[in-house]
C-alpha cells in the first residue's frame, strides 16, 4: 500500500512543466509549487514530465532542480523524481563510493525489490555508470561482506509461490548447524540466503523457528556490534517483513540526537509508491506516534513539507 | 557469421506446419522433409511455426517431433527448434542434473553469450524449471567450481567498449600474483573473471601477456588433468576467441574412438545462427579438414544430414 496521493484529474505533462518553469523563474524559487506537482505524480507521470520538459526547454529537469534548490530538500526531490530503477542505481553507487559496513542500502535494494525490479536496477546501473553493479560491489566491498553482497545483488530469484517443504526442512538444519558453529559466512548459509525464492526462504525460516524453538534472526545477535550479523538480519527482515524493517530504519533515523536525513529520505522516496502506508502503520504500532508527526518534529522547511507530502498527509 | 541458410522466399508458417504434419503422417516419418524445413528457418521463423502448429493441430510441435523421431537425430532437431534462450536453459539443466566437473556447458552459456542473452536464459530457466539457474548451480556444483560458476551464470556484464588501462594493469598484476602462488580459486581472480566487461577483461589479459611474457591461459596448465584449471581456460577462451574454442570442442568430439554426439550437437545447434561459419574456418585452419567433411565421416543417417544442413552445406 503506497502513501503517494495523485489528484483525480492530473494536468497534462506540458502544463506541469509550465508550472515547474514558473516555480524556477525570477528571484527565488517557489518550492511549494514544486512540491505540489512532483510529490503528487506517480513514476510514469514523472517520467513523462521529465521527457516533456527536456523537449520544450532543451534542458534536463533534474539539472534545473539542481540549480534551483539545495540541501536535504534537493536530495529528496531529485531522488523522488528519478525512475525507481535509476534511483536505486544512484543510491547503490552512492553507497559504494564510500562503502561502510553499516550501510544497508545495498541489502535493501537486493532484498526488498522484486527480481524484475532488481534486474532493472542493474540495467540502469550500466546506463548511468558504464560498469556493472556487481562489478562495483565486488571491487568496493571487502571480505565477508563481499561474499554476501555480490550474490545478493546478482540474484534473479524465482518468483513463483511453489515451496518444497522437504528442502525447507533440510536447509533449516543446515542453517542451524552453521549458526551453532558461528560459521555465519559459511558458503551454504550464503547460498541459501542468496539464491532461494522468497517463499522458499520464508518456509525455511519458519521451519527453523518450529524445529529449533527460536527465530533465525534471534540467533544472529551474539555480538550486537558485528555489522555482518546486522546485515544478515537486515536481509532476512527485508524478505520477511519489509514494512517493519523500514519502520525501524525510519525510527533509528529520527530517534536520538540529530536526524539521519539520508536514511529518512531513502526510506520515504523508495517506499512512497510501494508500501509506505504499511510502514506508517508499523511505525505507529511500535512507537505510538504517527510517522508524519515524528518526521515533522525532526525536520523543517521545504524538506519537511516534501517528506510530509510523500507520506500522504 | 552464421552458417544457417534460409531460402530467399520462405513458405508461410501455416504451409510449413502442413508439410511437417505430412512428414509425421502414416507409416514411418519423412525425416528429409523435417530437415528441409526446420534446418532452414531462423529462430523467429521457428517460433512462428511452433505457435502456428499448436494453434492448428492443438498439439505442441516438440511433442510431435518427440513421438516421431529418436536418438541423436531427435536431440539435434529438438534442441535446434527451441528458442536460443530456452535451448540454453535446457542444456544448463541437463548439465546440472548430472553435473560433472568436465562438463563445459555452463561455462559456454555464461561466457559465450551477450549479457542480455544470458539474462534471457535465466528468465527461460524460471519458466521451465520453477527455480533460478543460479539456485540450481549453487545446489548441484561443489567447492571450487561453485565459487566460479555461481557468479559466472549470475553476471550481467557491462557491454560498452570503454576500457580502463590503469585498471587493466593493476588487475593483470593481481592475476599474475595469484597464479604465481597457485591460488587459482582466489576470490580476486574469480572476481575479475566473473564481473569485468569483456573488453576490459581482454585488455587485462593482453596486459598480462605484455607484462609477464606469456599468456594467462598458458599459466593455467600446471596440471593438465585439473578440471578447474581447464574450466578457467575455457571461460577465457569463450571470452576471447569463441570460434577457436568451439572449433576445439568439435574437434575433441570427433577425434579419437567414438564420437561425443552431445558435444557435437551442442556446438552446432547453439552456434549455427551465431558464428558457425567462423568456427568452420577455425576448424579448417587447425586440422586442414573441412568441418562438414569431418562431421560426415563421423556421423550417419538423418543425424548426419541434420548437422550438415545446419553447417550450411
Amino acid at each position: 500500500m503506497a502513501s503517494l496521493t495523485v489528484p483525480a484529474t492530473v494536468p497534462s505533462p506540458a502544463e506541469d512543466c509550465e508550472q515547474l518553469r514558473k516555480a524556477f523563474e525570477g528571484w527565488g524559487t517557489n518550492e511549494a509549487l514544486i512540491i505540489s506537482i512532483l510529490a503528487h505524480r506517480n513514476a510514469s507521470q514523472r517520467r513523462l514530465i521529465r521527457d516533456t520538459y527536456a523537449r520544450i526547454y532543451g534542458q534536463m529537469l533534474l539539472k534545473s532542480l539542481n540549480d534551483e534548490i539545495s540541501g536535504d530538500f534537493e536530495r529528496a526531490v531529485i531522488l523522488w523524481t528519478l525512475d525507481p530503477a535509476e534511483r536505486d542505481a544512484m543510491l547503490a553507487n552512492e553507497a559504494l563510493r564510500n562503502w561502510k559496513p553499516a550501510n544497508r542500502t545495498l541489502i535493501e535494494i537486493a532484498c526488498a525489490r522484486t527480481s524484475t525490479q532488481l534486474f532493472a536496477v542493474r540495467q540502469a546501473y550500466h546506463a548511468l555508470f558504464k560498469r556493472s553493479l556487481e562489478e562495483d560491489v565486488a571491487a568496493h566491498t571487502t571480505a565477508t561482506f563481499r561474499k554476501l553482497l555480490v550474490p545478493l545483488v546478482s540474484s534473479y530469484r524465482y518468483e513463483g509461490p511453489e515451496v518444497n517443504m522437504k528442502l525447507a526442512k533440510s536447509e533449516a538444519k543446515i542453517l542451524h548447524d552453521k549458526i551453532s558453529h558461528k560459521a555465519y559466512d559459511h558458503e551454504d548459509l550464503i547460498r541459501i540466503l542468496t539464491t532461494r525464492s522468497k517463499p522458499q526462504l520464508i518456509a525455511t525460516l519458519n521451519q527453523f523457528n518450529n524445529e529449533f524453538g527460536s527465530a533465525f534472526n534471534k540467533n544472529l545477535k551474539s555480538d550486537p556490534k558485528d555489522e555482518f550479523l546486522a546485515s544478515l538480519r537486515a536481509a532476512v527482515r527485508c524478505f520477511c517483513c519489509p514494512e517493519r524493517y523500514f519502520a525501524k530504519v525510519a525510527r533509528v533515523a529520527i530517534e536520538g540526537l540529530g536526524t539521519d536525513e539520508n536514511a529518512l529520505t531513502r526510506v520515504i522516496t523508495t517506499r512512497a509508491e510501494v508500501d509506505l502506508q504499511l510502514i506508517k502503520e508499523a511505525y505507529m504500532k511500535r512507537t505510538s506516534v504517527p510517522l508524519d508527526r515524528a518526521v515533522a518534529g525532526d525536520t523543517s522547511g521545504d524538506y519537511e513539507r516534501m517528506l510530509i507530502a510523500l507520506l500522504g498527509a
